[in-house]
This record gives structure tokens, sequence and C-alpha cells, in this order.
């Protein structure tokens, strides 16, 4: 059996939960794992349909986004997924989607702002928008410059991907993150109920104001930090 | 047997109806259903997937929060529905979601107007949204001040909670009740269609007027009161 | 076997429908179906769970709306079906729903524009509505002087029952016939979708003329009229 | 067997797909499939409910819109797929529906404007919307001038079939095409998409602009033309 069985299997779990959740129309998403301690991930092939996948099929890349196992090409956002794990040395997954309310924030091209204890539950912070990349990173190693742009973007903000685990790429769409792909996938889902959310409410009041702060402290501390109360 | 293995049954049949009815995203929500005579309620654990629950986890909580029965945490708004029951003789269960429409008028801070008889079949008034708490209130004994604030903008409105049987917190979500869990979801899932609706309504029309106060009494006497003719 | 078998049969089926197409949530709608040899219609009991129907649950009544068999109460709009089927005689079926796009157009109080050809298919004019009771109507004969408004406002308009198979009626929501009950059923889901449509249209676009008269003959006329050439 | 059976079975699975993918209410849409050496396509019989298709019930028509094969009359839309086929050498299949989105975007008169990567990954300009026809060709030969139009428009706008799938008609609805029926089915539920997505974006930021020039090139070429790394 292949020493990265257990990825490949965890990567295959969490991919099937996109079309479940209802995230991806066709093949727009995908997700990987990573197992560290070999310096390598499992992500989707490229274009596969989800109906179609099998662990066996998840493609192994190591952070470089070269390919160390598998027969078939892998994601054709694979060196985005690389460059995050390869600078961010605690996530354990990362999901890349289309899924609608979110990708249309991104292509608005503005941050989701934080409107209520829904989105204070998971994020003290608006959702980051990062602006779309100057032409020649666009010409250039794209999806590779993707990934730098999510980092980049991120610092500028004062933002940790510990602490957000969500972003918009700007006139593109969300990416996610988290301990494990599972909970990537989670954040994927957050996220747009969280974009759609936010759009409801700037359409019910337009100039409705942000949370306010210590509700924004309140509901992130219930569920994360030294003191929280939400699960078991 | 547990004496309280009816309000686990009843509580346990009612959180299922969640995910079925689309009011939740994951395990953003909860249901109670009480036993007046013993002083108790049963209400769903903290943060278990619905995929996961069974009778047998449910939590017996006593009306001042404090655990009766059950090894698992109970939902971390348990201390809101405490308030309700100590306070409220007459309710036998207690719905909170997080459903898309109801939340977004909740994070719009808005009451939802009331616009046709499909909400007048329900209640005759605009659906009350409760202002967000002070900073102090939020910062002390959040979950248990959820509960005064609710029951005092009840009282400020100057209406009853045998009338009205649905609130929305501002910034937060929806919270209802009923004579029972089942009634209880019944009315989560009927604000939900009602702030779908009036948001639809103002898109349509934006300077649309409320409904004239002639068939406001007559739909909710057809399904209420001693002259109702709705049901069987 | 009752000789009203097969009218409670169709009218059964046809309220089976309605969760099916999404147009009710919980007991919102109810569908007949008459046999006008027996000068009857078959009809939803009231409030009774789609779930829990069966054919034999089906309400029996004549033209001035007294119950001849059955032993539950008949739908509360039981009277606006019935001074339909005593005026307007070639129809077989009636439906009323408040499905959420049609029902939001009521709240709006405004016909539906006609801006396509998927609403040109079913009509040649704007879907009508018809304006709320005044206040003598409501508290008097409700259900009764509501099948009167839906008549009287159709006639306003110069319109003919047999041409426009649907209305709405201000503040409540809409009503849809056909030559048979599933014929109306088929004209409630066609006039939400007109309905969530138009919305969509008016957002995209604000001052959106209507649709040209050629292409409103030339549509109608594919599947309606001597010359149609839609369907087998 | 027919010698008309494989595109039979291709129309007849591709057709199935547009309820699946949400696409058509009742009949309101038709696949076609050709079979050039043949000169032939099969297409949707006109009416028939989804759920009483079969592959033989494909009704088989040559380019001039006459029947060739079977007992059912072909969709009202024939003469339009067979203009496009006799026109357009290299497509494989076509499709037409009345998809809730794109259609209210056909309804606007509006071009849907390039937002974001999820349209570019499809084509690089704006989705054309073909002006509404004139009174004279809608009281003609209708459907034979909608294949004209749409093969007109395109052709002013300086865009080719090869390149631009997809089409919506002004006041109708959108019509979609690719190498074989499969891929216009897809192209039918990305125009859906997209027309959702840049409504939401226009909602969300109403002056928002259209997405730079390189990020189109680069989407659109990571899945087309030479040096595509999209897919196996």
């Amino acid at each position: 059996m292949s020493s990265y069985q257990h990825i490949k299997e965890e990567a295959y779990q969490a991919n099937m939960q996109l079309p479940k959740l209802g995230l991806v129309l066709f093949t727009f998403g995908n997700v990987s794992a990573v197992d560290r301690s070999q310096g390598v991930f499992a992500i989707k092939p490229s274009g596969v349909p989800y109906e179609d996948l099998s662990p066996e099929k998840m493609v192994i890349v190591d952070f470089d986004g070269n390919t160390v196992e598998g027969s078939l090409r892998p994601s054709s956002d694979t060196k985005t997924h690389a460059v995050l794990y390869k600078h961010w040395e605690s996530i354990g997954g990362i999901v890349h989607t289309h899924s609608t309310y979110a990708t249309a924030w991104a292509q608005a091209q503005r941050d989701i702002p934080i409107y209520g204890t829904t989105h204070a539950d998971h994020l003290t912070t608006d959702v980051p928008c990062a602006p779309p990349m100057d032409d020649a990173m666009i010409q250039g190693n794209y999806e590779y410059e993707t990934g730098f742009q999510i980092m980049n973007y991120l610092q500028e903000k004062g933002m940790s991907y510990e602490e957000v685990e969500m972003i918009l790429v700007g006139n593109h769409a969300p990416f996610t993150w988290g301990k494990d792909a599972k909970k990537a996938v989670y954040n994927s889902a957050v996220v747009e109920e969280i974009a759609r959310m936010a759009f409801l409410t700037e359409q019910i009041r337009p100039q409705v104001p942000r949370l306010q702060d210590s509700l924004i402290k309140k509901h992130f501390e219930r569920k994360h930090g030294p003191d929280s109360y939400y699960g078991q």
C-alpha cells in the first residue's frame, strides 16, 4: 500500500463533501490534504468529475508543486496549494471553490463586512479580499503568484493564517484552509453562508453598521481560545 | 429508563427537523423540550453534528442552566433557553437557528414588517427585532442576558409571548418557541419564510405599505382564537 | 365505492404535486378537482400535512360551499373555490398556494409585467393582481368575497378566465385554475417561475420595457389557438 | 436497429441532464445531437415530459427542419437547431433552456458582463445577448429567423461560434452549443451560473468594473488552446 494512502483517503473524502454541500458546479473546486512528515500533499486530479473520483486517483505532490505519485495531472491550482503548505506550517488542508455568493463578493472585489454573530463565530475581522494581481504576475507563474498574493495580503492586513482561515481572491473566488482537509471544507461552507447573509443584509438595509466589538469578541471566544465553551 | 426519556425523544425528533427544513448549516441551531412537572428541559449537546445525534445524547438541564443528566456539554445557548422556560410558564419548546433570511434581518437590526396574510396567519404584528445588548451585558453572563433581552423587548413592545412566538435578536439570529418543541420548530420555518417574502416584497416595491388592519385581524382569527376555522 | 372517487383521486394526486414542486411550506396550499355532472368538487382537508393525505381524506363540497361527503373540515379557502366553480363553467381544477415569489408580488400589490417569452407562452397579459378588499368585505364572508374579488377584477381588466388562468390576490397570494386539477397545478408552478424571473429582470435592469406585442402574440399562438404547434 | 440509434441515445441522455441540473421547469428546454455523415440530428419531441422520454421517442430531423424518422412532433424550436447545424459545421449538439438567471438577463436585454474567472474559464467576452427580432421576422418563419438572428449577432460582434458557445436571445432565453450534446448541456449550466454570479456581483457593487484583460486571457488559456493545462 502507498505510504500516502491516509492523505489520499482524507483528500478524497473531503473533495466528495463539496458537491454534497452545494459548493461546486461540475469540477469547479478542489481540496488537498497534507502529510508534513513526508513533505507532500494529496490533491484532486484536474477536471475529473466528482462522481468518478476515488482515493487512488488523488495525486501526490511536493511543496514545490512536483508530482511525486499518481498517473493523473493534478488540479490546475496545485501550485497555489504548494506555496501555502510550504509557508504556513500548521495548516493541514486547503480548499478552493467557486461557490456562488463568495465568488460574487470576490468579483465585486470587496471584503465581506462582519455583520453578525454567524460571522463572528468564525473570525473577528471582515473576510479579506485580496486585490487582483498585476498583469506581470498573471502572465508569469500565475498559480504560484496566487499563493503569494494570498499570503502577502493577509500580512498587509495584519492577519494571521491561524486566526483567519478564509480569503477571497479578487475577481476569482474563495480559498480556505484549516488544521485538516475536513476543517478547510467546513470553512468553505462557512464563507459561502457568510457571503450570502452579508449580501442579504445590505439589500435589507443598505447603510447597515458593522458588528460592535464586544459582540465580535464574545462570539469568537465562545468557540475559540482558552475559555471556549462551544462543542465537546 | 430515564424519567426524562419522553423529552429526550421530543427534543431529538425536533432537532432532526432543522436540517430537513433547511434551517441549519452544520450545527448552527438547537431545540429544547421541557418537562414542567420535573422542572427540566432536554436540549441538544453543543457542536454535535445532527447525523450523530440520538435521544440518549440530549442533555437534561434545570431552569437555572445546571446539567441534571447527560455526559455531554449542553448547547452554548442553554442559559437563554433556561431563562425563557423559567419566566414563560406556558411554553413547551424553544428553537434557535441561524436560518439565512431571518438572520439577515437580524443583522440589519430591523423588525420584519407585516406585508401579507402568510405573516398574519401567524402573528398580528411585525416580527420584533430586539436591539443588540450593551457591552456590559455581552461581556457578562451573555447567554443569560440574551434571555432577558428577549423578554424585556417583548414587554417593551407590549407583546405577549403567548401571541408572538418568534423574535430576532439584533446582529444575532432568530429564536422561536411554542406549546411544544414541534410547534417551536414550525415557527422557526415560518419566520424564515416570512423573512424571505418580506425581503423580496421590498425589492419588488421599495415603499410598500404594511398590511391593512382588517386583513391582519381576519387571517389571524381564521387560525387562532375562539372562532378559528383552520385545521381539524 | 363513493361516486366521488375519481375526483378524490384527482384532487389527491394534484395536492401531492405541490410539495414536490416546492410550492408549499407545511400546509400553505390546497387543490380541488370538480365533477360538473354531480355539481361537487373534492378539496384538501384543512391543515392536514401532505404526508398524511390520502384520496379518502379529500372532502366533497357543493358549489355553495356545503360539505356533501367526508368527515374532515375542508380547506379554509373552500368558499373561494366554490364561487369560482359556480361562475366559471369550464374550469376543472383550482389551486391556491403561498409560493414565495408569486406571494411577494401579491404583497407588493403589483401585476407581474410580461417581460419575456416564458411568460408569453402562457398568457398574453401581465399577471393581474387584484387589489386587497375593503374592510367590510374582509370582515364579512371573507373567502366567499375573495372569489368575487377575483372574478370582478378579471372582468374589470377585460380578461377572460379561459385565457388568463392565474391571478394574484393583493396582500395575499396566487390562485390558479385550468381544465383540470393537474393543469391548475401546472399553472401554479408557472406563475411562481414567472414571478421569480420578473423580479430578477427588474433587479438586472430597473427600467426594463415590457415585451413587444408581436412576440407576445407569436409565443402564445405557438402553444394555444387553432394554429398552435407545441406539444403532441 | 435504426441507423440513428447513436444520436437518439446521445440526445436522450443529454436531455435527461437538464432536469437533473435544475435548468428546466416541466418541458421548458430541449437538446439535440447531430450526425454529420447522415445530415440529420436527433431532438426532443415537443411537450413530452422528461420522465416520459426514451431514446426511441427522439425525432430525427434534417438540416431543413423536415422530420426523417419518428412518430412524434419535434420540439417547436427545431428550425432554430436546423439552421445552426446547417451553417456551423463543427458543432455536434445544441441546447435551449429557459433557465432562471440566464433568462432574466435575456429579458433585461443585456449582455452578461465578464466579471470573474468563472466566466473567463469559458469565454473571453461578455455573453452576447442578441436583440429581439423585428415584427416582420417574428410574424414570419419565427424559429428559422431565430437561428439567423443568433448567427448574425455573433458575426456583428466579431465572435466565432467556435470560441463563444453560448448566447442569449433578447426577451427569450439562452441557446448553447458545443462539440457534442454533452458539452452543449455543460455550457447551458455554465451560462446559468455565470448569469447568477453576475447578477449578485452587480447587487453587491453596482458600478463594478469588468475583468482585466490579462486575467481573461490567462484563465481562458488555462482551459483552452495549445498550452492549456486544465483537465487530463
